[in-house]
């Protein structure tokens, strides 16, 4: 069999696979459909990735993506600073945003804790989410970490580091599927899920 | 409900929905990614999506997508120049090649007959097919064309060119797929499968 493509051409498909879910069949399919029908289309988007990749980074107070200093969220003053939810994704502040329920500001935590992985509290900022809470303004987390194993412990771990500083912290409700992301949660579950939030009990002797 | 993207973050979700198939879910959910995940594979897309954007054109020869002046296949000398393959798009030829069944040339219309969208024969490049046929080494014609009444009519159109140069034209079979069961078949198939039936020869000798 001879190589049909070019270089430039194979190269551009091995490079569109590193999109999630685009294996071989799926990129030839962009790359060509790209190059015959939308070139601008394809000059935009890598402008757009290059730019993106840049200057993307997290924002400085809830570790949102964003290209400024503190992410538009953090900055708006009709957000009430007293409600912080914690969330693993960025994709979940977006889903919680659209159910249009929630009023307070994120933490967002860029995953959860996975000591296989090598992810620990370090890794998921708890010492800047120690600082925001420091600073006395919230008066109660809302934990919506995923409902898995990792999840739960790291709501755990959350409510243990709010307690000590004197914060409430509620977990919204069991309402989200179990092993379900948040990202693709219907809004109506979400909503019962933060009104049915319940308060997070940590044990006198575990603190030591 | 509040913005939860960053400018930069909505117009690379925005970008990635020039990709066939994508809509705002999956756009924000590749952005995500390559953002948290994939930075160094999203700066090499961009690179490569420009870089195929300013250099692919269509072979000068075939029309296939190269960067090339003249693509790969039209170059080789290991192909049969003799067999002239007319396909509607660069990943037919793709098809084809996996396929390991042909070892002709190729030359790609980027589309087909569409009077409508103000596809005609200059827009195929039928001039370019005229001037390959007129040099004299091609001896006939492959219409691969899909199936449709569009696919139908161009392959009746190019059938008439070649005929023209005195070149024999000949259209790949349509009909029941190998190892395809009648009963799942779509009535369009199974009628071409019907009016393209063929004798079936039974030597004298094995009547007995």
């Amino acid at each position: 069999m001879a190589e049909p493509y070019s270089q430039l051409l194979k190269q551009l498909i091995e490079a569109l696979k590193c999109l999630p879910g685009v294996g071989q069949k799926s990129a030839q399919r962009m790359a060509f459909h790209l190059l015959q029908r939308n070139r601008e289309g394809a000059a935009v988007l890598a402008e757009r990735l290059s730019s993106a990749v840049g200057k993307i980074a997290n924002c400085e107070r809830c570790r949102m993506l964003t290209e400024d200093a503190i992410c538009g969220l953090c900055r708006s003053d009709r957000r009430d600073g007293r409600l912080l939810c914690v969330v693993e994704m960025p994709a979940d502040v977006v889903a919680i945003e659209q159910a249009g329920i929630y009023n307070g500001r994120y933490f967002v935590l860029m995953g959860h804790l996975s000591p296989i992985d090598g992810i620990g509290p370090q890794e998921l900022g708890l010492d800047l989410l120690e600082q925001v809470l420091a600073n006395g303004e919230v008066g109660e987390v809302v934990l919506a970490t995923s409902v898995t194993v990792e999840g739960d412990a790291t709501a755990h771990l959350l409510a243990q580091l709010a307690r000590r500083h004197g914060v409430r912290a509620s977990r919204i409700a069991y309402g989200v599927p179990v092993g379900g992301e948040l990202e693709f949660i219907d809004s109506g579950t979400l909503s019962r899920a933060f009104t049915g939030r319940h308060a997070v009990e940590v044990a006198d002797e575990e603190m030591g």
